[in-house]
């Protein structure tokens, strides 16, 4: 990790656990942690008492945890928790950080920055953002997918350099092996965010068919839809939509255009993904899950994947420098 | 460039002029070659007298010719003028190869196949690609985006390895300079294939207006649109957009849904397209171009440009070798 980015995140591995909603909560934050990363329990659509729960789950081991900025909106208190508790970063993500940035800093805790675009860069840096994490359309979950990590890293390495600041930029979005970290170390990333690949690990809090399915599933089996978002009543921003595995739900329900389930079929789908959700129905369960799902062949412990990430970068690192380019 | 590919495409240095139509004539693809490069002459939507004139001004130089492969069905003589003059390799991209690759292979001309997923890389291989390019949707031009550049190209690797192949894989979309240059290399890439930047050159052949638009665009400026085509009554399959600047023209045109010009306006756009092409308006000209148009400062020669690509890649290699992550 660059200098800087392990120095604000004290981590000796440059590896982040991307704060999933609903996936990363304190047992797999607690593990990327012990094994060098930073683990960032995903605090999502939670409450109070959920979030305060993870944070007890994770106890011991120095955690970090993400919101998702627009929910913070209607529940400024979620974030309470989280500054009393101390914990080692805060991530904001998908929103307007203007209104949380200041008393975030005010407690001594990391701010990072998840961006979609140069724009939205420059914007939270503004804010006073310590990291900032460069999110790629290619990534899982939600996003607003204005430009793809390749490209959105180094330019915003260019925009810090070019206002005369130091904060480190993580990338966000297909990193799911050694040869991907690598790779955005090349980009000038200080660090890779990692989702996917940690959410198909024994940690995750996810069922046993959608872990089957990420194990299965190759890069081109995702899509970016809203009918997740619309069966679940979650009202996103217009602008943001999630990449998630294609099933025959999202077959059946997905409509071109609008990416969502048309209003008349609302109940209809509702009822179904309900039913396939209790019986965890491959078919139906909501996978979030980015084009990296492809470079996972089995699930392993959280410590393994960093483990194993971190040796493969060293080895592609190895072969670069050996092989005269 | 990974023993192999530098070998079939007798390169010395690891990057591939993309053939791009209209852009990369034979001028460009000679300078391309001559720093140690491939050059590609892009023939687009070009007739046989259009290639064999390209071709002459590459004359002495080692070049290899890219077509559009739906446009090769409809006249398939332009493939002869390729294979006559004997041309350093042959690149097919968008549409279903199987009716050119045996031609091209039986002329012992190496064949090149650009492909936009996991399933089309598959494809080609089974039709005897000699290298495989791995398109991502933030290149420049047209493309089916079905992928990133950071999660196709390992995975593509991955498919070549599980087949028991040894055919190089290319990266393609996004790499604009070295670090993006060595990135792709640490995901296991041959090589790169670029475009946009090449597109900024000095030996383009591009107007001013455009050039000068690429050099002050960012990486935010671009979209992906069926607008120009519509405009220029290039009836592109279903399933392809190209990515270009973002401009009055295409605010006033670009329907969300569509991505082109509604029909009722198509008279009137097509009238405004060509008066702005012929005085080089800025906010008309067509300029293909991909999200890493960000990271193009100034225009350069072609051969600055593939020897600034070298050293910097080799720059971020040393530099990660010499961090310990
Ligand atoms: C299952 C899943 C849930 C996610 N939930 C959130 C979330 O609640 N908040 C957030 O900021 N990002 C969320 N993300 C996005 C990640 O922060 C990150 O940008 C992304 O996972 C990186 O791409 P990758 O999946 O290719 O590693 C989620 C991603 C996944 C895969
Ligand atoms: C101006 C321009 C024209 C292009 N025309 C073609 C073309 O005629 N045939 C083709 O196979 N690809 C074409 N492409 C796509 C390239 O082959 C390549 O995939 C892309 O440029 C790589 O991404 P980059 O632009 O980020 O370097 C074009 C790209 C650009 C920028």
């Amino acid at each position: 990790m660059s200098a800087s980015a392990a120095a604000v995140l004290g981590t000796s591995v440059p590896i982040v656990l991307a704060p999933m909603g609903g996936v990363a909560g304190g047992a797999l934050a607690a593990a990327v942690s012990r094994a060098g990363g930073l683990g960032m329990i995903g605090a999502g659509y939670a409450d109070t008492d959920r979030l305060a729960a993870e944070l007890r789950i994770a106890r011991g081991a120095r955690v970090g945890c993400g919101f998702i900025t627009w929910c913070l909106e209607r529940d400024p208190r979620v974030l309470d928790v989280a500054l009393d508790h101390h914990v080692a970063a805060v991530m904001l993500s998908f929103g307007d950080v203007g209104r949380f940035a200041a008393r975030i800093r005010a407690a001594g805790i990391p701010l990072i920055c998840q961006v979609a675009d140069r724009d939205e860069a420059a914007r939270v840096l503004d804010h006073g953002a310590q990291v900032i994490v460069a999110q790629g359309g290619e990534g899982g979950g939600h996003g607003a997918r204005l430009r793809s990590t390749l490209t959105l890293v180094p330019e915003v390495c260019d925009l810090v350099r070019e206002r005369g600041e130091t904060v480190p930029v993580l990338a966000a979005g297909g990193v799911a092996d050694g040869r991907g970290l690598a790779a955005v170390l090349a980009l000038g990333a200080g660090g890779a965010v990692v989702g996917t690949r940690f959410a198909a690990t024994a940690e995750a809090t996810v069922s046993p068919a959608a872990l089957q399915r990420m194990v299965r599933a190759r890069g081109d089996d995702t899509l970016t839809t809203r009918v997740y978002d619309d069966v679940r009543g979650v009202n996103w921003p217009d602008g943001y939509a999630a990449r998630a595995l294609r099933s025959r739900f999202t077959d059946a329900w997905h409509r071109k255009g609008t990416g969502g389930v048309p209003v008349e079929h609302l109940q209809e789908a509702t009822a179904q993904f309900r039913d396939g959700t209790r019986r965890d129905d491959p078919d139906t369960v909501l996978v979030h899950a980015g084009e990296a799902v492809g470079l996972i062949d089995r699930a392993e412990s959280a410590a393994t994947v960093v483990q194993l990430m971190a040796a493969e970068a060293r080895c592609a690192i190895d072969a670069l420098h050996q092989a005269a380019i």
